[in-house]
């Protein structure tokens, strides 16, 4: 199945979870809940939602229910960290998608709210009591696994190293843990919840699956770089070139644009070849490495 | 026991906890874990730990590390709250506990992350095996009281639901909303956090328990309006009347200074009420609620 079709079945599957999860919400503050339904329902490639399916289905025996609390909370902290990341005294971005910025369609103490309260609901997700078979153990190393990607340890602690290193040369081995931490972490435990709602799951499956992670995840930020460069601001549904006049390292700047596509290419052989550890049909993760590394926006 | 020595009591061994939890933190972004620390480290009247560790203790059989882990991500949750309510967008406060607030110290791009990095701290705590004798059911249960205290149905909900009341006259029902959410969700967490720490739990206890909470929640934040009015700035460790100026809506506004110390004095008869019905000697709570409505700052 083509990249495309899976974007249009996946994307519809998770955006109907969200808006279920936000539907749920009583009335208590109508206007954080607008700015959170706006943050978290834009529109988006949807990325980190796909990749907890098609890991999970590709284990077989995934429960659907967690697979879907695994994907709206992957999906929630990545919108979260779009809303604080976007805010003024962050990358001060007015446009996101082509759209107004949370902050600048609401105001700036509703987006820091709703970006909070995002973070809470992914928690909160990952702990309700589904009848899907999973036990508790297995949810609660869930919920750890999402905390460690999206903390300190993870997402929170790249975007410092991000910050920090604005304005400054920094080496490739650098960059490459900036990234890991900034958008690696959390698109390695996408894959990894969506493998850790499979009832029967090997170690083995999941070390391959998170080695395919980390490859794909890097990657994605060489393209992202690749295509800050080379793609106009409206195909791009935000303003280009903005890495530049930010005075961010990006891997062209460092490698070149030839030596970055480079990169992009030998990443994507990697994750290929942890993917060939495992012993199922893994032709969905194979199209959306594929995917990662020659998409155009 | 005096509530002074309790407090001290605890306040170490929670100050142990969390400095502990954060030197576990690599060195990955020293200036982000520097304003945690700032945030989480910089003293307060630990209410909040203080009631898991008293709740628990109370029932007997509590598992003290569990014990540690709920106390330290409640006050990470509290911590971050408080960063990102004195942001210049939200609160726009300069000084809290009479030093300045993380955004003033560090800068407000490193306060909104650090109170992001703390909100999943909390999380991370309270899902990291222990072996603690708790089975993962019960602490999956615990993350869930911890996120819906502090999402959308706890304390950001009542966040928003103060800045929607600004600059208008809400009545007390409506007030008493706010505060139920805003402060309210968050203490009660405490005490239900410690209370499932105890191996054994009665359901009935954990009920009178959350109706103890609640009441003294309430009563701690009508104190609260009551010494914004009654207390100089240097006592206070925040600016003294900021209330009337940001028109917010108080306890004595709505009910005159007097009427506002009735209701503490009521919300306290309700919380020894509520403790009369758990078959266990309850002093401590007892002495916490004196605390709660007699504080002077």
């Amino acid at each position: 199945m083509s990249v495309v079709l899976l974007q249009q079945q996946y994307g519809e599957r998770i955006d109907a979870v969200l808006s279920r999860t936000l539907h749920e919400l009583d009335e208590l503050a109508p206007e954080l809940k607008a700015a959170m339904e706006y943050g978290l329902l834009q529109g988006g490639k949807r990325v980190r939602p796909m990749l907890v399916y098609a890991s999970g289905e590709l284990l077989g025996n995934a429960s659907p229910r967690a697979l879907d609390a695994a994907a709206a909370a992957v999906e929630c902290i990545h919108a979260y960290s779009l809303i604080h990341d976007d805010l003024p005294a962050m990358d001060n971005d007015d446009l996101r998608r082509g759209k107004p910025t949370v902050h600048k369609a609401f105001d700036e103490a509703t987006a820091i709210l709703a970006g909070d309260a995002l973070q809470t609901l992914a928690f909160e997700l990952l702990s309700r009591q589904w009848d899907d078979g999973l036990d508790a153990g297995r949810r609660l190393r869930m919920v750890q696994e999402l905390a460690r990607a999206s903390g300190y340890a993870g997402m929170c602690g790249g975007q410092a190293l991000d910050m920090q290193s604005e304005g400054k040369l920094i080496d490739q081995s650098r960059l490459e843990t900036l990234h890991r931490h900034k958008t690696g972490a959390l698109i390695r435990a996408a894959v990894r919840l969506g493998a850790l709602c499979a009832r029967d799951l090997d170690e083995a499956h999941l070390n391959a699956l998170s080695r395919y992670a980390e490859a794909i995840g890097l990657a994605f930020q060489v393209q992202d770089d690749i295509l800050d460069i080379t793609t106009d601001t409206q195909t791009l549904g935000k303003t280009r070139g903005k890495d530049l006049v930010q005075q961010k390292s990006t891997y062209p700047a460092l490698l070149g644009l030839d030596g970055a596509r480079q990169l992009a290419q030998q990443l994507y052989q990697q994750s290929l070849a942890a993917l060939a550890e495992i012993p199922y049909p893994t032709h969905t993760l194979e199209a959306f490495a594929h995917y990662i590394v020659k998409r155009e926006f």
